[in-house]
């Protein structure tokens, strides 16, 4: 008998339920979206979900992490030390006891607007349109974090008690390299299994890259603009170190054979994100630093990621007399992802293939994520197997206009409520 | 009976009075290189040459520009229309009458120090080794000022009165496009002739190029660093900008013509001062700004080089789709140098000629400035002619462990007294 004939009714009960109440569902995320919870300030979100996980009867733990202790630990990886105005939550939904537990978690800090002229839509607005709610990390990931609650919710509202222990963690800093995660495992939140639902567009990511972030720093010579041939300038030094990271990145990707990669037009990007040097305009600039994030295959390990950049970066200097004399800096910095990677044919990723067949009628795509999440956390720090499965249009994710369909949250919040009452077992 | 006899007495004389005082030269100098006088920060080295002034019984006159009036002005130019902190000075030495007047100018405001690692002299030290003083500032140009101010106290050291006026101008702000100066015109200073003390190595400077600062802004299109095939990265465009620029360069200066420039490898550059874009090394950056300063041929006029440039961005969306769609946006702002030409036949230029071969014993170098002045602008808003000449290593203006030689100052105050006795007469 087949996992999906077990519980024919719970799933109409559950489907039932949300779809009654889409409506509230989308003023939930709505207030979500309107919370900015940009890095140090996600204090008035966490209050937000703790107050909605205290309503279901769950114990509810808010905390600002140590920075200090935090910061000792091997796997943390942060631009920043000092955590005020950035607590982490977990709650736990205790079981009746006798199932395997199961552990969601979610980030709830989002990357800067960028530039808001283009921006159509207000990013803090959480407006509905033609069923998209617009908002900075509508998708990435406030739509995956009212999904996992909206899952909890309608297990209770249907009246379905798990035997087995759910822990919800809605965590801040993943997008700087997962302190808040590492934070909830060291405070001793773990589970036999987890899942993320990052923004994977209702496809299950068994396998995620790393990544790590990165800093260039080109060196020029000064002078007066107007004799500027008395200088050296950092910014067109800064050109050919810009097209070395390029072709870096074309040549790791034309190794990539992973068939889960296969619609993925650059599998391990290199992206360089912020440019910045010189002081003044007349001045020839002295110094450029470029910061970039370096993907990290899922089979690959961070540190030969970085020996294959250094290496790039050496050879600069052999084609190039200055730069051979002021070598370009490399300085890995701030953020971190470990890369992530589960077999398609373990339990925990077929079962939740089967449950999305069963909740939308046809398998999911299956791929490897072309992004970080803090999977390859949740199992370095917790030990806990993680799948990454979510509500989000990816391709809106850090840009303007970003959206989440809401018809997508709804979907993934029944996949999640039915793969809780499969993986913990009814109570 | 030529200029070179008729005060044979009174040259020796001021050579005399300087060499024996190079020491307290050096001191004055160091004191003004102490003060970090940066935009904004100006009032402490205005204040002490105020007593220098005061000292040889000059009528001075410091004070605040009214930014609000002056910035009305058609040859305002400058990032900023507030001056408090950067107090403009002029001191009058009025003759005993019926002599021509001559007016000299010289700017104390100073670029930022840059990377400090690459100085290997503390900026605002003022050290003297080995015969150079360093600091930010040296060459560029209180080596001048102070040289203006030791030809003053030298004149009145050996007891030489003038028939004409002397005005004495140290203006803020040159290093952002002349309002100092500009002020100081429409207050009503000006003078039959001018000098200012630029760092010409002692060369003399006739002409002097005009420059304007301009800004490029470049459109991508933001996106998870992870999924970069879904943005269009702002850095990536930035660079074919660049490679635009510096073609727009190259073929400007294949027309230059003019012997002045022959020994310049660059005559009219195109620096790009400085680059800034993306917030975030994950993220596609959507937008880079490229900040420069484009130099303006001394008989060409600021519109058609501006025009040169417009032509040259547009150029950019006919090889390129998307910057086609989102072109590149050229704005002018900040600073402006007017071009400044004077014959090299005209009797200013000549007779300052003949006082340094009189003082080196041997001909100065002529050349046209490939950096701007505020020579152009005193010609324009005070009718004031004025000629480019000072101590200082131009190769270290704007530049880390800047420096002026001693040697020079002392040579160019020997010079500019002179040239004040010859052009004003002896009272």
């Amino acid at each position: 008998m087949s996992e999906k004939t077990r519980e024919p009714n719970a799933l109409a009960a559950i489907h039932q339920w949300l779809a009654e109440r889409e409506h509230q569902a989308a003023q939930l995320l709505a207030q979500m979206t309107r919370c900015r919870s940009v890095q140090g300030q996600e204090t008035e979100i966490q209050q937000l979900l703790a107050a909605q996980l205290e309503r279901l009867g769950m114990e509810v733990d808010l905390w600002e992490p140590d920075g200090e202790e935090l910061s000792s630990h091997p796997l943390f990886a942060s631009p920043r030390t000092d955590f005020a105005g950035s607590p982490n939550l977990a709650a736990k939904l205790p079981g009746s006891g006798g199932g395997r537990s199961f552990l969601l978690n979610g980030h709830i800090d989002v990357v800067p607007v960028g530039d808001p002229e283009q921006w159509t839509q207000d990013p803090w607005g959480g407006n509905l349109v033609e069923g998209r709610l617009y908002g900075r990390g509508a998708s990435d990931m406030k739509g995956g974090v009212a999904a996992s609650l909206l899952a909890l919710q309608a297990l209770q509202g249907c009246g379905i008690r798990l035997a087995g222990d759910v822990i919800f963690e809605s965590v801040m800093e993943e997008e700087s390299g997962g302190a808040g995660t590492l934070a909830a495992s060291l405070r001793g939140y773990r589970a036999d299994a987890g899942l993320i639902p990052e923004p994977t567009g209702l496809a299950v990511f068994p396998k995620q890259q790393g990544s790590l972030w990165f800093r260039l720093t080109v060196h020029g010579r000064g002078a007066h603009g107007g004799s500027r041939y008395e200088g050296v300038s950092a910014i067109e030094k800064a050109m050919g170190v810009v097209a070395a990271v390029l072709e870096l990145e074309k040549e790791r990707n034309s190794r990539i054979t992973d068939p889960l990669y296969a619609a993925t037009p650059i599998p391990v990007p290199i992206n360089l994100g912020v440019i910045g040097g010189g002081e003044w305009p007349s001045s020839v600039p002295d110094r450029v630093a470029l910061e970039g994030r370096m993907g990290v295959a899922p089979d690959e390990t961070i540190q030969n990621a970085q020996a294959q950049m250094s290496r790039a970066i050496s050879k600069l200097g052999q084609k190039d007399g200055w730069l051979a004399e002021h070598p370009v800096e490399l300085e890995w910095f701030g953020a971190r992802w470990l890369p992530c990677s589960l077999d398609p044919e373990s339990e925990l990723v077929r079962m939740l293939v089967e449950v999305v067949e069963e909740v939308r009628g046809e398998s999911p795509a299956m791929v490897a994520a072309p992004w970080g999440t803090d999977a390859g956390l949740l199992g370095a720090a917790a030990g806990v197997p993680t799948v990454v499965f979510g509500p989000g249009v990816v391709a809106t994710a850090h840009q303007p206009d970003e959206y989440v369909l809401l018809e997508d949250v709804m979907t993934a919040a029944e996949v999640i409520a039915l793969m809780l009452l499969r993986w913990c077992g009814r109570g």
